[in-house]
């Protein structure tokens, strides 16, 4: 079925703000595919349709727990020889989000866009075993890093996430946010740490899509309210969206809750994870 | 090394208030051994030594991301004939907590304390594999029961930790906590849902006793400050209490954290952890 990081990030940023879509699609992708794209106004001027191509395809199956999964396939498809030369509207994004693809091609779409103030990227344990030189070069050029835990590891050899961190603000990024799952998610700056809870549901049907509905989430917030300046509260907001966000993505599979849902239904769940996260300190008298 | 749920559960309980320890040790626990229960003025008139046994002995090997472990060995030594006899004080406790051990031997003590008014069950996996009734049973007795993420979905057969917690609501406790490792805890109840993380940590030393120091906290607090009820931010407040505690603990081997921590050491890192979890709602606009 339909996915895709472009397709759920473009359908929870554009909740927030307009988007620009950037990359191939083949053959196999059609009008209906192409109309779930445009939700909210979301520019497709630069998806580019390569004649003979077939689309990018992954398949999984997730464990249990559904926060961990064995990926069945994956193929890069269009992707694999894809050179994107964006339009001049997309070149003016102040706001850039390079979702997870091979590193090389995150680097290119990052060039073009000379007037990005924010730029966060994603990417996977894949690139770090096979394209580590150039993950950390896209890396030390952008302004934010959604990794899991894992990979935080995987990628600096550091033992805990508040370690691996650190080290990567020392590449560049000043902001990093640690992608957990079922257990939520985490941001830390140079000096400011939050973790926020996954939002609690009764039932998991499809955990796919679910760190690039948050990602949209995070940065739509961001570019609808950054305003040049990255305010911790400004970036706590933008967690709490994110999460409720991809909460309602894990509940249906593929786009479908994407699709249905309204501003409301995603300010309950944020005023939800307001309070499950929130309490008052009560002076202790500890005994020595 | 010296370990053991009693232990660590008395070590940071005892920083709210006066402990007694109920449990059998065997020829090899010896007077400084009994010098470390004693810390600040834990009574061990229920410690009961039993000649020719061998004390309740754990060994295991963690993995590297230090949340999932292997055990090498148990050997439950004097616990396997252990009969607990609580003497009059022990039997006048307001506030009990049943550490991790046969779930049989855990109601014996249930039954001993008719004044409880709060009581904690602490279990495993291992007693949800050889013992499930009875521990079901011991479950409808308490107040409060602390169990891990998978422990619970393994329990109860539900999916999510928030379904599992639910289904257990209905069998008797009020409260539930699951543990999360280094993810944090979350603590469920009727009517509230609170999410605390794990104190963020530069390196991770030894996991062991993180879950019983958790617990002496929590319960500690809440035995210092509840009178009775167990009002919703009393029990956020416990949880943060219980995860600043068990942060000291796994930073060195063993008790050595908890016998060289001071009071302001605790309230410091809870008065972090208020802030990791906090932010102030902004008005988003949010488009259709």
């Amino acid at each position: 079925m339909l996915g895709g990081a472009a397709t759920f990030f473009s359908l929870a940023a554009s909740m927030f703000d307009q988007v620009n879509l950037v990359g191939p699609v083949g053959d196999d992708f059609g009008e209906a595919e192409m109309a779930v794209l445009r939700t909210r106004g979301a520019n497709v001027d630069d998806v580019e349709h390569v004649a003979g191509g077939k689309s990018f395809f992954w398949s999984g199956r997730y464990h249990d727990n559904m926060d961990t999964r064995d990926t069945l396939d994956t193929q890069l498809g269009v992707f694999e020889h894809f050179e994107p030369k964006l339009s001049e509207g997309s070149r003016e994004a102040e706001v850039v989000f390079l979702a997870n693809i091979q590193p090389g091609l995150q680097l290119q779409v990052r060039e073009q866009c000379e007037r990005a103030e924010f730029v966060a990227l994603d990417s996977m344990n894949l690139w770090i075993d096979i394209a580590r030189d150039q993950l950390v070069d896209i890396i030390g050029r952008v302004d934010c890093l959604l990794l899991n835990d894992e990979e935080l590891r995987q990628l600096t050899g550091k033992p805990t996430i508040y370690t691996a961190a650190r080290e990567i603000l020392g590449w560049g990024p000043s902001i990093i946010v640690a992608k957990q799952g079922a257990h939520g998610a985490t941001l830390i700056t140079a000096d400011s740490y939050f973790s926020l809870p996954a939002y609690p549901l009764e039932l998991v049907v499809d955990p796919t899509g679910a760190g690039d509905t948050f990602a949209g989430g995070f940065v739509g917030f961001i570019a609808a309210h950054a305003g040049g300046t990255f305010d911790d509260n400004v970036l706590r907001n933008a967690m709490a969206y994110g999460t409720s966000l991809a909460s309602y993505t894990v509940q249906r599979f593929g786009t479908e809750a994407l699709q249905a849902i309204t501003p409301d239904d995603v300010d309950q769940r944020v005023a939800d994870l307001w309070s499950y996260g929130r309490f008052d300190l009560i002076e202790s008298a500890l005994r020595a």
